[in-house]
């Protein structure tokens, strides 16, 4: 039985206490997974004094990351702090000490992912981070193992859980957006500022490091075009619900040939598509591969649980390579050229509400404008609204490049039977392809 | 760049052929991974002259499976011939002869998996079977890797695409079972001799080897009580879905404390639980763990293209091992010793419908019986039928040990109000763990 091996925690927050808590509570199962026991030997903190909820002796804290980054008896850095700038330099710091990384960071890896990636190739090091995209399901790790002979065309992925209870609640109890949000706080599920939640931007973050593993190809946050939930309304939900969808906020991946797409929005799937029941806070990714088709895998997104689950697994991972002594094998380098697909080529089917003059010759005039740019309708619904001079009405169009399809859009806000575009949304996954 | 490596396939019907065929066509991605090629240098098969739908030389098949075992040169064999006496001495010798080993056989794993496991472990060769349970899943890997540092209390998997497919048409468009059989049969989702896949042997097979794994417990085929989908009829399907429920055929595997219950049988889940939503001929495998809870793994389970992806993913695995020089470490042999529960630890809810007399009275005296065995009820359905004479009476429990409900069955036979017990069924899945 060789020497337990030692790990340095930076952070000790929510997922930090859990790390602790599961290395401790698993030693047995640990030393049998790897010859050997682990230690947490030390753990940077903001504060020495404060009580915590796990059994940790005062000289495991320190305040000083060098305690951590500089020891050599420490083997593997495990990143649960958050933050931009100091993660980076401290994750910087410690593969330049030789050291394997374990971070559960996506603001981060959505950021500099691709820099430190490079950097732990060169230094030979681990670098894993399961953690960052939804934590209760092993996703990176099916992309680079389960489903390395294939090759994956389209990732759909609803990976933000405050936005998914939202959307859900809404749709499900035909309740107002606000008073689900402050519902969402009250549980815990949304922060006090829910802005990187509602507006898209967590859920841009994990979908570009999804990308950039899936395409191996190198995407960063700038190539993700974002739209949140903050607009959708009760209507637009009882609309897409009458026509048979499910409206969830998606991160899309796409390619078609060696050109791919990436963005978040809400988007309507119908309701028999996989990802139309992951309800509440739950995530859940769907991938298309050519040769295994659809695939999807579900789970807590968050939580203390399982986001330090899924730290503790890269942990285990990263341990086992070190006891082979074949660290830096499994650090995945991005090895396409990044090729974005301009407007013309993102073709996509779209639901369309407008409010239009309620008069003969209306859905005509309509009708012809769509024809011009080559747009044609799937589905038309069209109800008087009560003030009686108004007509609601919905299409859903067929797949229509987005160029012309916001050509379009721009024309119906000035077209004279047109009194206002309401909403418009992506239809996705209604092929079984 | 070293020399190519060679595999050697036993077996070249469909998987066999579509394992070829990614190989020659994934040649790029297969050096960028391995830093080296692959070559397939012999071919088991039973016919030399028979003409292929793939590029084969004819120097590279041969009726001899000694060319295979006994080639120095041959690293990995894969076999993909299926039966269970012909493949298992191969395997055998192939292991004994220091070669890796891929199978994609249920049939052989579930039987003797154990066995093979043990002698791969003591020749320090890697013996993966990802194909083996649900094609287009990743399933094994991720009970391996990704919920490495959690402990599994619960699967629960639609692991066989027949039965899932018959029992979607017949709930969806209150078909017929045998209509709905020929029609899979003319699609060639069922076999021409259905009975492996409706009475939940071939389901069997996947949840032992699942439940082994996932528990660390050497459970086999005979450990499974199993009961197919020949008796489910209409009415079934229709009451349960008047009940908010789905019938599908599940492989459960239950853990509490350190004893375990694997079972197949039909089993009604709510609406809304995500395996209620996988419809036609998809698998599904929902695992809860204790840190992660719920996650479940969607996608294709039998096919071609899947069966034979998750076949070279397990060869690039082997293969990846073997340029690192560890080969073998990741054979997980099951480290707890069995214990199976007995019929009064299993817990469970049960959807029970009977035909019973139609007088006054008849309600009360049912009741009074599953009052005098604990059994007690969370709804209760009751209709007339057409003869007047006759009431349909359904009723879900609330958990009860499957002694006393067996109990309760056996004497409602006997019951005088009681015409005929229609059928019976768990109701798994209620509570969200």
């Amino acid at each position: 039985m060789n020497k337990r091996m030692n790990i340095g925690l930076l952070g000790f927050g929510t997922v930090g206490t859990g790390v602790l808590q599961i290395i401790q509570d698993h030693q047995d199962k640990l030393v049998h997974q790897l010859g050997c026991g682990v230690d947490v030997k030390k753990i940077l903190v903001s504060d020495i004094e404060k009580k915590r909820d796990v059994n940790v002796a005062p000289e495991q804290l320190t305040l000083d990351p060098q305690e951590i980054l500089d020891d050599p008896e420490i083997d593997v850095v495990v990143e649960v702090m958050g933050g931009i700038d100091d993660a980076r330099s401290y994750i910087r710091h410690a593969l330049e000490n030789n050291k394997h990384v374990v971070t559960a960071n996506k603001d981060l890896m959505a950021l500099h992912g691709s820099e430190l990636l490079q950097l732990a190739d060169k230094q030979n090091c681990d670098l894993f981070y399961e953690a960052s995209v939804a934590g209760g399901i092993p996703i990176l790790r099916t992309l680079v193992e389960g489903l390395a002979s294939d090759r994956i065309t389209k990732m759909m992925g609803i990976v933000n859980g405050t936005t998914n209870y939202i959307l859900t609640k809404m749709s499900k109890e035909g309740r107002m957006y606000d008073e689900v949000l402050k519902e969402a706080q009250a549980l815990g599920y949304a922060e006090a500022d829910p802005t990187a939640d509602v507006e898209g931007l967590d859920a841009a973050r994990k979908i570009s490091i999804l990308g950039t593993l899936g395409f191996s190809m190198n995407l960063d946050l700038n190539d993700v075009s974002v739209k949140g939930i903050t607009d959708v309304t009760s209507a637009d939900l009882h609309y897409c619900d009458q026509l048979g969808y499910t409206m969830k906020l998606v991160g899309i991946a796409n390619r078609c040939g060696d050109k791919v797409e990436v963005s978040v929005q809400p988007a309507l799937v119908p309701h028999e598509h996989p990802l139309a029941s992951v309800d509440d806070e739950y995530n859940a990714v769907y991938v298309y591969g050519e040769a295994v088709g659809e695939t999807m895998f579900y789970g807590a997104g968050a939580g203390q649980l399982p986001t330090a689950t899924a730290v503790v697994s890269d942990l285990v991972e990263v341990l086992k390579n070190k006891r082979l002594g074949v660290n830096g094998n499994s650090v995945v380098i991005p090895q396409f050229d990044k090729k974005l697909k301009t407007d013309e080529e993102i073709y996509s089917k779209y639901f369309l509400r407008i409010h239009a003059k309620d008069i003969p010759g209306t859905f005509a005039s309509l009708t012809s404008l769509f024809n011009e740019y080559g747009v044609s309708l799937e589905k038309i619904l069209q109800v008087p609204l009560s003030e009686g001079t108004l007509a609601e009405i919905i299409v859903v169009t067929h797949a229509v490049s987005k160029k012309n399809y916001d050509t379009v859009l721009e024309k119906l806000k000035s077209a004279g039977v047109v009194v206002e575009v309401k909403s418009s949304y992506r239809v996705e996954g209604e092929m079984k392809k």
